[in-house]
């Protein structure tokens, strides 16, 4: 049966982190909210799973994922439920760990990220905050950002098993993953993102390898890929950007 | 062998989490940063092995933990490794993701909560970012607090075990998250936590179970227990808190 992911419709958003581990893996899924209401599905759809009060395990956002009679929502649970049925994680406990370890490291850089042009608050325009989005992402680009490349760095280049990936010997959910994440660092902060990125040579290099992969360059090429837009979670501002 | 937490000595922060996990289980750890420098503890061990380029899988902030020969960092991930040896997870698949879920959505909510004294940059002071912190908080006291808590309230309601529990009939590591979750609130923002949680009962009524837990009970009285204070998470600024 085909896993169902629930996210909203017109952005990557942090369901991109999902899809692109579904589209690696060549797994069957169907992209709820992107379907047709006259077909039961469209954001209406998941709306509904959203406020039914007889699931006993409800989202709180999106994304969320029905896998059979599981549902499982937060990106980062999604991905470590998904990984031993897509091969993206290795079999060992202490892989299974340190891959989620990566990915909530991933996941708090993405939340920063979105944070640079919603300092205040989520339910506010950028423009009723943009002063104080010019602080944070100043912050962000100078500070945030090597920071938290130059730790992705440092675990390549400390991996036993080589800096091809970041666990191990094999492709994992945390290697899309940071693919994702410079895609989206290099689409909102160009000028920042290619200076960070100068320091942090295998990060790159991960990155060029993921978007070689068939499936994955397949995916990229698609009508299923969202393009980035001012509405998801990495947005262009140029005056957020480093000067 | 014991556990060794290493985290900010001074402060709960998201180090008691894991702190309330161990001491529940009654589980043997060394809380290394409140050790004694001359014993080869203290913030100096922590930050050593923050900056030891020979691990394999450095942490990239603090709270990590060591086990054996396992690290592990990042909450959620050192709970979801702690809660099988700690019985403090159910043994199910399912379980263990529904509660990682679960322990996803409170580490949002402890984040949304520290920036709202921090909402444009970790590196500055409170006094330097007041004016966005007060609306910032704004928006968490009257809008985010009653949305996550009502979450909590409508998955505890509907847990088909009974809500004594967030998953099903026993305690785990994400009630005793959300017992945390609850204190931080009432410290931090008095008026709208009162506010909020009379909406949310069987939140307030697993608060108070897990409060009576003899374990947790005796930790709490106890010196280990750090007290809030303005250098965590949780911090009682008055003109955050609804007016």
């Amino acid at each position: 049966m085909a896993y169902e992911l629930h996210y909203w419709p017109t952005i990557q958003g942090r369901g991109e982190f999902v899809r692109l581990a579904l589209e690696a893996a060549g797994a069957p899924y169907l992209d709820v909210a992107r379907g047709a209401e006259a077909a039961g599905q469209g954001v209406a759809a998941m709306q509904r799973w959203l406020d039914d009060a007889t699931l006993a395990h409800p989202p709180f956002a999106p994304p969320f994922l029905r896998d059979g009679a599981l549902w499982v929502g937060q990106t980062v649970a999604i991905l470590h439920h998904l990984g031993p049925a897509l091969k993206l994680v290795g079999r060992s406990e202490q892989a299974r760990v340190w891959t989620q370890q990566i990915q909530l490291t991933i996941a708090d850089m993405v939340t920063e990220a979105q944070d640079t042009h919603h300092p205040l608050a989520s339910h506010l325009h950028y423009d009723e905050q943009k002063p104080e989005a010019l602080r944070r992402a100043a912050a962000f680009c100078k500070l945030r950002m090597p920071k938290f490349l130059s730790w992705f760095e440092r675990i390549l280049a400390a991996n036993p098993a080589g800096s091809r990936h970041l666990v191990g010997g094999k492709l994992s959910y945390a290697d899309l993953s940071l693919f994702q994440l410079v895609e989206g660092l290099r689409y909102a902060f160009p000028r920042a993102a290619q200076q960070a990125l100068a320091q942090t040579h295998e990060v790159v290099a991960l990155h060029d390898r993921v978007a070689a992969i068939p499936k994955v360059a397949a995916y990229l090429r698609s009508p299923r890929r969202i393009a980035f837009n001012e509405q998801g979670i990495f947005r262009h501002y140029p005056e957020l950007d480093l000067g």
